[in-house]
């Protein structure tokens, strides 16, 4: 698969190996996925996102796995199984165990299925809800 | 909108009636939102899906503020409008803050864009993924 | 709401006319549902859909009741909420009860349901699924 | 594919092996498909969902083909390449033909269409939906 | 994968025959791409899809080139893998270079980055943006 | 509708004034839609989110109104009534003409109906379309 080739670092531009080198230095590991081999193609949008990425995903309010868990919810709801995959790695590496994980699934076949009942029904926002 | 009317306390048979009197117990509160009122057509699913939310939306391996956060996130990939604001109100009534909040859309935002790139892309999964 | 004006019968281009008059020819009725009034700037698409959809959703080895679940399968999967509305309706003047409508809704929300876990457990078409 | 690892027969618990027994006893064949074993970490949700399923897919005011119908139709909106195989397979072991299908696609085609118009045009729903 | 075998051109209805015919002639190739393999199993579908095909993506007011752009951006968000790889080759062949390729993936993940925050912060349109 | 209040002028901080005040001089009007008073209780995502869709939207490769189209879409195959309706008028004073409209419609419909069918029938990437 793939619109474009991934792109070996022998074959980066400078600025897309300064992000590739903050990915390496941010990780702390050597390994690059394959999005950020596609996304090299565009060192504009490559920085953009990585930056943007880098930022939203750090502790904060709410604590980096977390995050995770919110990203893999949306990325099953749109059916992106790259993203699944490469955040259920993440998430393991940031502590999800396997009762978390199951949990997470649990949610998201919930939401999924309330959210199509929902849909079908068109069941207008009670006043309570708005904000 | 909707494709069937609401149904009020005195139209309910008496299955859907115990369970919107369990859903008032459990919430402490005599207020039973729309979508309850338009499912009571059906107390099978009513049953089921309220009886299946409670456990599934209980304190667990997750707290049941973060699994708000991803019934959330699943609602706005899938744009059920009615999911998200009332889960977006009882995210609130368990301690959402509003610095959550916008941590919490900006984890959204972010897993949106690399979805749409990831697809655009074709992204094969890297092996490393797999579990 | 809306992008374009819904056009009334006196706005409407000779061609557009021709499809209104089939439309109302076929249903047996004078009215015309927005829809159509907005899709009545463009002739050509206007012509498609419609001779399109007279084809598609008419009786075949599906009855057309059958159909028209299918069709708001899809629209509520999409959040279609216009969709929803208007082929709920379609299908009630072709005998949707209460009781078909509300396993219907069962069945969709049980589909939305397996749809988001498969999806976030990644699984593997099983070889005996393939034509 | 896969985020978690798919279990075989001897590594289940005994709940899960009792919903595997069920479900060989239902189908009336000894094969198990790879959802449930991916599901079949989690004992909860691996009971809930089969029992449910087991119920909602079952002879009601539709019929079990019929059914399959509107779970393929969800699962073709949603993108869900497992769903769409398991359940096509599923129909065509309850009876569904090849003309069934290719009237089952043309209507998923079409409102697919008919979606994206709409939403894109922005339509108001007519007052005559509205139930 | 594949919910229907591909039909080889021996295995074709005469109808089926004569729309491979036109695309062929149309697009000055031997090569048929799986789509119309796997829809050849349904003439009417076949005809109706490509005859509107051929119709729509023509030039008019926007030249081919920008409709296969929309093409892909509906696809990306749809998650519809095939109809990706098959329109950005259709795209290069009708002149996408890799700036405008990247120009557009910015622009698709842009747009599912603002649905998503529009979405889970429950937008109401500006009056400014009616028609 | 809407889980966070659209904030006023007067209730905004200084960094999200600076981002009003540079929307206000790009667009050379004093006129700011609803999104970003929404977006405005975050001043890191709304700086974020303003300052990559400048740059992102601003003529290259693609010309502005070019991208506009593929935001229209998205957003339609997302459903985002909002983002259809203020890139729609976007459009629309950026040189949309009637025409144009038509034609960006018909296309995102043949994009939707193929997408569902492709779906459906599990196609198989062809080899000639990988990069």
């Amino acid at each position: 698969m793939g619109t474009v080739p991934l792109l070996e670092d022998d074959a980066l531009a400078p600025r897309a190996r300064a992000v590739f080198d903050d990915i390496r230095a941010t990780r702390g590991t050597d390994f690059i996925n394959n999005f950020w081999r596609a996304l090299a193609h565009d060192p504009d949008t490559l920085e953009a996102v990585w930056s943007r990425l880098k930022s939203v995903m750090a502790a904060g309010s709410l604590d980096p796995l977390t995050k995770e868990l919110i990203y893999i919810a949306v990325s099953s709801a749109n059916g992106c199984d790259y993203c699944i995959h490469s955040h259920t790695a993440s998430a393991k590496s940031k502590g999800l165990t396997p009762e978390m994980h199951t949990e997470l699934l649990a949610v998201i076949g919930m939401a999924m299925q309330t959210n199509g009942l929902v849909k079908a029904l068109g069941v207008q926002t009670d006043d309570a809800f708005l904000a």
